[in-house]
């Protein structure tokens, strides 16, 4: 028998017997490993652990802390719930059962069984059951031919529709104790490594998602490999839905929506206007800083801007509809991009102007489908924090830098502690199709992007086939207090577009040559953004940012006077603050200034007036002693201060 | 014979006798004011001053002074350019020919006759030698037979048709000399008034605009009663080009247009941006001391929107096109209000929520035909100082009076010293059909709007039959540092949309009620407002809101680095300043910036770095002497502060 080469991450490689599995090695390494190992990565493809390696390859193994190993466990979990299904339900037929995001489902028609969330318990408890037989994956290439007569004679016609759209050769099934099902793979060792089940909920879906098909049960489930993650996932749910940013936007009156109006176009009352307003200042505070100049474009074009941009006719169905005009076509703007490079070129530039950084809070327009629309995260109008810096070749590494930069300072004000930039890559084999057909281009800038994020110590994941048509991409996710995720910015490299609009400058050679566009907008959309602040702050806005700042609470309406002075000398110093005048006890008066998430409040009877003081209480936190209004207005001054200069 | 009598605009009244003139009345007060009358109002109607009254009537003399007076003078031009022009070229054929806001013009058929600019000259001088006639312009009643059969005769086809569309009885000639015209009158009592003559242009124009008319020669012109006034006038509009908002636009680098944009459409290059975001944080802060919430609208709405508001379909031919989504027709807004409406709505509202003012720069998108796009002036995209008050009947007079406070407030930030409102009121006769049908609505907020006009002592016209639909306004016009006129901003009272979106608060009595509505720009729309002060100023903005307030020059290469110290300085101290770092010799570099329009110029050399100071130099001013840059710096500092606290 003769042996491999594995080459590990860190780049040792190890002699293996032709045959091992990534279990075995893993085994060769310590038995705790191989106790936590989900699947591998063989070749840069992700594989059962259990199958054998037959040639020298590279391995990563993979385990709960890595997407793919979450994404197998889950994968498989959704087969354990069938298993599970099929003992209380024989004949039903299932379609699919991906892993998904946060856990997997199942589409299922149940024939003649009823099934609802009641019924939920006692599967769990059955994939439990099953769970503990520790019953192995078997992975198993079958034949077209095989594939179909199984399922002609279980009388399945999802698989057989699906069996029909594959090709002979490429088929296998998978079976965990006494159950079988058609799958691509890959799954974990055994179904032992799930340790904890939480089906979440049942929903319809149609087959294949087309609503002339028939309609399907779905169940959405998560498993964990320890009952106390399962446990803090739980928690965690339940914070996120007290946190939800349309329950607490309506609370808090930030902003509403008008069926006259029309769907994901979101109105914004004073207090969410106000948010805007701050955000807007801290970028053009910031922007300004870095060089960038405002800019101001319309919010509509005529046709031929898109067809020089590209949009038109590729990005058409994510764009609203026309307005016939004097015989000319308008449309709403989807992306400021081609605005910004009309108003570069309204001038000639040199290589003197260059970097030329122009920014803008535009407001664009998508078409998203009304069932897509989800209070502030989809959205139809978009107000974007949007900029393009027009740059040289030499320039462009810096440029890049800076702007990533820019993104880490934001993230240390809004306190966002984990972030994974997603760096998005082409296919070489798609160039002329999915992408612009430069070879060269894609890799000088695909380079120079690698080195930045590698330079800079940025965690990152490259990603390849989803670049944009014009260049490399970031795409940029957060991850909110409580661990919940989102995609907020992306930052773009475009060597295209310079191109179509034949942007140039004249460079030190008095020669004409295209710039490079950086396109980026590190907070993203007001839409977006905000939604994602109100549930990283459960709508607890640092004092910066907030729009009440203080609320003074006279202990009764005979100090009202007297606190209209405070309010006076606070506004004197730029301060939000508002008094409750209202007839109630001051007991009353907290508890609604703390349900309005107002950071601090200002407790005032006869002796905070004689003395001239205020007392001064946190919100969350308490009493905070007294000051005097200039001591307050400094401490309210340094707090901001705080907050920003991170 | 027995006498009449006659109110002045002084209250007082005196007898004359019956079949006195104007201008009979006017020599008995004094020889010199009835060499000035023009033509007079007579019950309120603009009547020729050599007409005789047979009853009791209020009169006002009207001159040179008033806008009729004005009027009936340019009218008389009309004719008299007519009767010199038959003079050269018999047989011409004469269409219309009215006073118009600068002057008067007179189209013309010239038959085989051929007429260009060059032949004014000679046109002028013989309307001065026939000005110099004093002939009488004398009226005649003429029956419809009689006034056709006198054009039929004459062969004059305009004539023929005009008299054809009147009603017998209402038709009069007007001759003066040897010249007469089918006229409605008035006119000035002889030629001899006219002293001074300009014939400015001469354009192609359809018999009533209709192009499948014939092309008509139309011949503008302006008279003066002296010819001193004829010289301010030629050198205003001498200035006026110089200060032309399209050229100095495009010399300042602050806005473009481009054919992929589309007309209309204005893009702000960063110059243009900035003074954009200066006025923002102008009227912000503004408005934010008086009380004004800000608020943020999506540009389009579904029409139901519209048709509740009644825009739609009153206001149709000035909106874009349609959109059609989901089955649902969308429309880009033209108007921030309807929006404003249901974010009032959104939440309910007491009467201590009033008056609550909400405030948006909303862009709105109307049509204008392209024939009638001009630069700024007239656009299809408006950034609008929009906010819309709601507010108690009680609450009114007091938020009415504010809102104007505001406007005079802006006038002295920006030097307007001449400014009129007019005051437009409805038409009681129109009740129901141009006007909502309140009759005690309309009394009861017309009164009050004129009460606080009386009140602010502001100077005002008032116009009948010239209100919105839904309530009185008031536009407010403008005059340039030279004299020219600018329709700016409206401020309106609306009584009707309130009822028709159903907006409400509850009273203190604890009854619903709908709240008044304010709707007021102050500062218009970006577009015009820019237009208007870039030939107020000049192009020389004042330091407040000038892109570029300093310009450093060095004045030689050399002292370039430490030119940046000074620059890092100013920065530091938020002045927006540049180094001209060329190669260039300092004459040069001060030329460049006082055609930039740069207000303050820095010449450093040795002798200011080694002293640590900088040497002054005001734009158009010259030098200012030496300061240290502490000192320069609190000298920018205060400038700014005496520019805005006024």
């Amino acid at each position: 028998m003769s042996n491999i080469n594995i080459t590990l991450p860190d780049g040792s490689v190890k002699e293996y017997p032709k045959g091992s599995t990534a279990l075995d090695i893993a085994r060769s390494i310590s038995e705790g490993l191989a106790r936590n190992v989900l699947s591998a990565k063989v070749n840069g493809k992700v594989w059962d652990a259990t199958r054998t390696i037959e040639d020298d390859a590279t391995l990563t193994l993979l385990t709960w802390n890595d997407e793919e190993g979450k994404s197998t466990m889950w994968h498989s979990s959704a087969h354990l719930m069938a298993e599970a299904l099929e003992s209380f339900y024989p004949g039903i037929k299932l379609a699919i059962g991906p892993p998904i995001e946060n856990g997997f489902y199942y589409d299922i028609d149940f024939m003649e069984h009823s099934f609802s969330e009641e019924d939920l318990p006692k599967v769990e408890k059955k994939m439990l059951e099953l769970a503990r037989e520790k019953n192995e994956f078997i992975r198993k290439e079958v034949s077209k031919a095989d594939a179909l007569s199984f399922y002609k004679e279980r009388n399945d016609p999802y698989k057989l529709e699906m069996i029909n759209d594959l090709e002979d050769g490429e088929i296998t099934f998978y079976t965990q104790g006494g159950f079988t099902d058609l799958c691509r793979g890959p799954h974990i060792p055994t179904t032992g490594y799930i340790k904890a089940v939480k089906l979440l909920s049942v929903a319809g879906a149609y087959w294949r998602g087309d609503e002339k098909n028939p309609m399907l049960t779905r169940i959405y489930g998560v498993t964990f490999p320890k009952q106390k993650e399962l446990e803090e996932y739980l928690e965690m749910l339940e914070e996120a839905k007290k946190r939800d940013h349309r329950k607490l936007g309506k609370e808090l009156e930030l902003f509403t929506f008008d069926d006259d109006v029309g769907p994901g176009l979101p109105l914004w009352l004073p207090k969410g206007a106000f948010l805007i307003e701050q955000l807007e200042e801290l970028a053009k505070k910031t922007e300004r800083k870095a060089g960038y100049q405002r800019v101001k474009s319309p919010h509509i074009a005529k046709e031929q801007l898109y067809l020089t941009s590209g949009h038109l006719p590729y990005y058409k169905e994510s764009m609203f509809p026309p307005m016939e005009l004097d015989g000319g076509t308008y449309y709403l703007k989807a992306m400021n991009c081609p605005h910004h490079h009309k108003i570069f070129d309204a001038l000639p530039k040199s290589y003197k102007d260059l970097p030329y950084r122009l920014a803008e809070y535009g407001t664009c327009y998508r078409y998203e489908k009304s069932g897509e629309l989800f209070g502030l995260m989809r959205v139809r109008s978009l107000q974007m924090n949007d900029a393009h810096i027009y740059c040289t070749k030499a320039q462009f590494e810096d440029e890049f830098k800076a702007v990533n930069d820019m993104y880490l300072k934001y993230f240390r004000i809004f306190g966002i502690d984990k972030y994974v930039m997603r760096f998005s890559t082409h296919d070489p084999a798609r160039l002329g199709k999915k992408y612009v057909d430069r070879p060269e281009l894609w890799k000088e800038t695909e380079d120079m992007v690698r080195r930045v994020l590698i330079d800079s110590g940025i965690p990152y994941k490259e990603v390849a086939d989803e670049a944009a048509f014009y260049g490399p991409k970031i795409d940029v996710q957060v991850y909110s207090a409580i661990g919940k995720e989102f995609t907020l910015a992306t930052n773009q490299v475009d060597f295209a577009q310079p191109l179509s609009f034949n942007l140039t400058f004249t460079n030190a050679s008095n020669e004409q040559e295209h710039p490079i566009v950086i396109h980026r907008a590190p907070l993203g959309t007001h839409e977006r953004f905000i939604g994602f602040l109100i549930e990283h702050y459960a709508g607890k806005f640092p004092l910066w940012l907030t729009p009440e700042q203080v609320r003074i609470l006279p202990i009764s309406e005979k100090f009202n006077e007297g606190c209209k002075n405070i309010l006076q000398s606070l506004e004197n110093y730029d301060i939000r603050a508002s008094i409750d005048d209202r007839g109630e006890k001051v007991g009353k008066k907290i508890r609604d200034a703390e349900l309005a998430k107002v950071p601090i409040m200002l407790i005032i009877g006869e002796k905070e007036l004689e003395e001239g003081k205020v007392s001064v209480r946190k919100q969350g936190e308490g009493d905070q002693g007294t000051m005097d209004v200039t001591e307050f207005a400094k401490f309210i001054e340094n707090e901001v201060k705080q907050q920003l200069e991170v």
